[in-house]
């Protein structure tokens, strides 16, 4: 069906991604990773998005615990914490490889994408997996407490602050990856998927780069997002209780106005399809299927139910050319 | 007796140290520690002779394989050779959290010194381990095959080019730590002592500071060396090749000779009770007993035979006075 470029986030997005590649060829799909959550820890460059995606293509991933490395242990972890370092980000043994030789790549001048192309391949992984950006962008929460980096919300506090503003820093300023730009400029581009991922977290600051943004809404391919929501809710992470707080109602009417102009399809889940009326009246091309993945199989069939909605609109537009 | 200043290489010299712990108080004994095998490696600071001595004296390392951490696990190192990374130095999962830690604490400005003190604390060690400066100090080899720091020539290469030459690059700009400089100039000094450590390797980049050498040419207090050889052969490690091939041999009259100046007394092997004649002909104060340490009750024996060599001298000193 040509070339397919996808906006990934962490977990839930990953496990689309992983479906993605179970249908098109490494050459037809370029998997964009959000890297708003990125940040140097313990002098180490960490993108947690990008590894999340990295282990949950290499197979790798702990599909119990939701994340990280599967058959992780701790013993870094365990002494840094008798030394009296900083304990609250979880850093397995086998993890800290991936962060201590991304961390020396990319002090000896490689970019993240150079970097993230060969350590995932290192792991088997064949799809190009790329930062949105090699430039830094830097969500922050401006929160009651104060203001937060991704980590500190997310992590530390457990996403417990109320959160009044999300800024991406360094966003307006970011340009695409070159593999990002390329792909969006690709003769034989078909579509764009937003995987299933935090709109507010994961995927706005990739769209707050304004190259992505601009050729988002040029596009001439379809553009279609999967909704995070399940019944008002989402399956893993603050989204719903963000979206109260910024002042929105967790619903799929939010998210395609979220993403108005951005997107021509969106696919909810089916316990949610009472919305599809009302969404195909504002415009949007929409689907109702399982979007929970709990296995391969799912995340395959999901995968295939993005590709075939897309489809679905390209056709509709030629037949009406 | 008064307090103690000892100076330290890796391995051998720290089971000497923990004897040295079990016989004086903290307050007692100031341990200086080589600084000249410090690398940076994966963008870590790695000082490994400070790091073996901080294990043997809180107790966590691993006697029969003789280096590192007891209960280590290598997760990490598989990982990062499984990445393309460089995995010649063997990094444990545990012994990382201290290279991050440390590496961590002097990137924000800590001095070795400090960092030092810091993080040995933690492990539950009382006595001072002080790294002899807090300047860089590198031991560099000059080999058939080109110029090698210490650890590529000692993990790397296995010891095995023929070494013409050895270089403490930086020593001669090189302060003492302050708890080093201050140590010697204690009024209440009473001995010094080279540990059982390889003079070429690990007791000659500290002597190659000037302050420290000058400190001990002018000393006011004994000074006694325990020699690493044992029947012309060192236990542990490339001493005798090396002396070969820097074209001495590998005798207690050899290190007698390179300590000329230096020290008072020399302790050696009771498998070497032949060379006291001519090491008492030469001026030095000797005596011979078991230097091989396979437990803590010869590492505290061998302890208290050093002491007591340097408190014979005092008292030959006091009486001809």
């Amino acid at each position: 069906m040509g070339h397919v470029l996808a906006l990934c986030g962490g977990v839930g997005g990953a496990k689309l991604a992983f479906g993605l590649t179970r249908i098109l060829a490494p050459s037809d799909l370029t998997i964009a990773v959000n890297v708003g959550d990125d940040f140097e820890h313990l002098g180490l460059c960490i993108s947690p998005d990008i590894d999340t995606v990295v282990y949950t293509l290499a197979d790798l991933s702990d599909r119990q615990r939701g994340w990280g490395l599967a058959g992780e242990t701790w013993q870094f972890m365990e002494t840094l914490r008798r030394l009296g370092g900083e304990g609250w980000f979880q850093l397995g043994d086998r993890d800290l490889a991936m962060h201590v030789e991304r961390t020396r790549r990319l002090r000896a001048g490689e970019t993240l994408s150079t970097v993230t192309r060969a350590l995932s391949a290192r792991l088997g992984v064949d799809h190009p997996i790329v930062p949105v950006s090699n430039d830094p962008v830097r969500t922050m929460l401006d929160c009651e407490t104060g203001c937060l980096t991704f980590q500190e919300y997310f992590v530390r506090e457990k996403c417990e602050p109320a959160v009044a503003r999300i800024d991406y820093q360094g966003a307006n300023r970011a340009r695409l990856a070159p593999d990002v730009a390329a792909a969006l400029a690709r003769a034989d581009l078909s579509a764009i998927v937003i995987c299933t991922s935090n709109p507010y977290l994961s995927i706005a600051p990739m769209l707050a780069i304004p190259a992505l943004h601009d050729g988002l809404a040029a596009r001439r391919v379809p553009s279609v997002a999967v909704s995070p929501l399940v019944g008002g809710r989402a399956i893993k992470g603050p989204t719903t209780k963000l979206m109260r707080e910024l002042g929105v109602s967790p619903t799929n009417a939010t998210i395609a106005e979220y993403y108005a102009g951005l997107i021509d399809g969106l696919l909810i889940d089916t316990t949610d399809e009472a919305d599809l009326t009302s969404l195909a009246a504002g415009g949007l091309s929409c689907g109702a299927t399982r979007t929970v993945m709990e296995n391969d199989e799912h995340r395959v069939a999901l995968a295939n139910d993005t590709l075939a909605l897309a489809r679905k609109i390209a056709a509709a537009r030629a037949a009406a050319a």
